[in-house]
């Protein structure tokens, strides 16, 4: 559990436990072939995916509907150096089906500043994985999160 | 300064004052052609380029050395819905010149685990990019920090 670069890899279902309790997270994609980075409100539905709300139409939608994300969140003590990090990484896309974007509209995020017309997009969570830092001695390098090799 | 999608647009001076006051950012960069994402602990060198300090040869070094990649730092209060979140965007690039890595060894970042042969990482701030949003009325849709289109 503890290898020698200190940090603690965390399992699927702890990385979501842990991400389902912070409230905004960041949606990394590419915007005109450069790397893009946007802080998001966010909730996790029950198969790990994470829901955004967002306005129909924006640029955010344009460039992640049909793309592979990542999505990340963390919580780092810069005092103690201590915290972690988790990633989702999978396929975006906006939630097309009536039904499910009904059910989303009760059980989804909430937008911070709704607007007249909003789409859920759903980033299936592929790929989970996220290490935790304790205290000093467990940061490899200036990383939190990086796997020497 | 507040247009009707309630985003302050921050000048670039505000964007590098703002970075300087928080000590961890994340890194944006593609791996293995998928999106990925790191946090790290960074300094903010005088001309605003993003400095980090990571173990020679670990994967991040190999990942975004020569490349094009995105540093984000965020402030997010989401009791209040308000908070900044700033991205760099440039070419970053392994500092080789010894002058350089002395001058940095005095005056740059700190690595929280140091590890026995380390590189300074300097993104350049080619862009510098953010946005403030104040209570509430400010989101644009889910997102902190999209543009509409």
């Amino acid at each position: 559990m503890y290898p020698d670069d200190g940090f603690r890899e965390l399992g699927r279902q702890e990385c979501l436990r842990l991400m389902a309790g912070v409230p905004v997270g960041r949606i990394v994609f590419t915007r005109r072939a450069l790397p893009a980075v946007l802080p998001v409100n966010f909730r996790l539905d029950a198969d790990g995916a994470v829901l955004l709300r967002t306005a129909a139409g924006s640029e955010l939608v344009r460039a992640v509907d049909g793309a592979v994300v990542a999505f990340e969140a963390d919580d780092v003590d810069a005092a103690r150096h201590s915290g972690w990090s988790v990633v989702v990484t999978g396929p975006a896309a906006v939630v097309t089906d009536p039904a499910e974007h009904r059910r989303l509209a009760r059980t989804g995020p909430v937008s911070w500043a709704p607007s007249a017309r909003e789409v859920f997009v759903r980033v299936e969570a592929e790929l989970v994985t996220g290490r935790e830092l304790v205290g000093g001695r467990s940061l490899y390098g200036a990383s939190l999160a990086v796997a020497d090799g």
